[in-house]
């Protein structure tokens, strides 16, 4: 028996409102993204999608996500599983950054390399600067060289791969509910897998945030359905819109 | 190296403020028990005693007390483990049921045994009754026989003490700040085993809500300070004497 994938983006955060470059900085939910993330959670409970367990990044717009969908199903007590190799993108250098600003300092090509290209990843961003995570608990465990200082969406794949073979597969094996909480690029790179998107077709892939996205998968972990389905359509449609023009005011 | 345990038990819930005897009753927390869990993280966070590790019941009060006290303290990231050996002492038939009702039906003397009795339970609660755990998915994994219908203390000392040895105890000795967030019950159990108090003197013991309680343990995991410390002993004495006078009104 093969379990059932819950895919779930994050809120609106308060520098998504603001409009900076996050990655890493760990960076609360907005009063709309803790709206948004019940609101996940009441679409979860409405269509009786209940999950077993819980796998969310080291981020707590990731963490506060779940906690509120949860408490909206009334599924607080479930196993939880929590991983670097799910956290967003490291955005290098330009963490912090206002993106208008930085579109406007670099121009639009520069900028859509930096946001969409698959392999092209920011600047690194300096050790012990503002935005760093040089010093930061949660990631004390991991040897300085496992650290990225800067990612572009395939080193996202590479990161993300093992976590999931290793933690979540045998999740699902065991015939669970299994539901990941976590970023645009950490789920953008996992739904390139499960889809198996080629590197130019994910560039146009765009993840809404506080809608369940369902998998149903096979025997060999492959999608019954091609992209999934949202537990609200319409809601998803327009929020893939906003996130398309972000950064572009 | 042996770390440092830091016991929270939970805020006050709905239940507790109606004045009803809770148990295995998922109830969630009350405003002022939601305020209670932040202070518990702004104490932790003030005298810098940040956990690397958490463990909780399976009850909402304990799991939404360790969010909020971690929130304040900006720890939402700690792996985290769950288990019904935390969960507060099952009542019984009493679970739902009015405290004062019940102390004004069978009187002091077999009310304060019910409370207060090292091992004897209350009657056990009636499968199917509106306040039993029967169906309940979060247990769906217990074999019936290990689910209680009743417990006394020393039930709880007996069925918590296997996951303080194996799940809490090689956190401590990894040399790690582990929190416990848990109930009046199970925390009065673990106290007991750590103070080595006898059958008879912890009838005595309360714990207050929302109050961490620092234990340092010595290599054979025995507490420098029989006791403990509590982070604001000023609020515990009171909480302490509020406590002792519950159900007396």
């Amino acid at each position: 028996m093969t379990g059932t994938l819950v895919l779930l983006r994050h809120g609106e955060s308060e520098w998504n409102k603001a409009n900076l470059f996050t990655g890493w900085v760990d960076v609360p939910l907005s009063e709309k993204g803790r709206a948004e993330a019940a609101r996940g959670g009441q679409l979860l409970a409405e269509q009786g999608l209940l999950p077993d367990v819980l796998h969310t990044s080291l981020l707590k717009r990731a963490i506060m996500t779940a906690e509120l969908a949860l408490a909206e199903a009334d599924r607080h007590w479930i196993p939880v599983t929590r991983s670097w190799r799910l956290n967003e993108r490291h955005y290098g250098a330009l963490q912090g950054k206002d993106k208008a600003a930085t579109l406007a300092q670099y121009g639009e090509e520069q900028f859509m390399t930096w946001r969409r290209s698959y392999d092209t990843p920011p600047p690194p961003i300096e050790a012990g600067s503002e935005f760093a995570q040089d010093g930061d608990a949660r990631y004390a465990f991991l040897p300085s060289e496992a650290r990225p200082a800067t990612e572009c969406l395939k080193d996202v794949v590479v990161r993300m791969l093992p976590y999931w073979y290793d933690s979540i597969v045998p999740d699902l094996r065991a015939g669970r509910t299994v539901l990941v909480a976590a970023h645009g690029n950490s789920l953008r790179a996992l739904v390139k897998h499960l889809d198996g998107m080629g590197d130019d077709e994910v560039v146009g892939l765009n993840i809404p945030t506080g809608v369940p996205l369902r998998y149903d998968l096979d025997d060999d972990l492959r999608p019954l359905k091609t992209g999934g389905e949202y537990l609200d359509p319409d809601a998803a449609a327009a929020a893939i819109e906003a996130v398309k023009n972000q950064g572009k005011k």
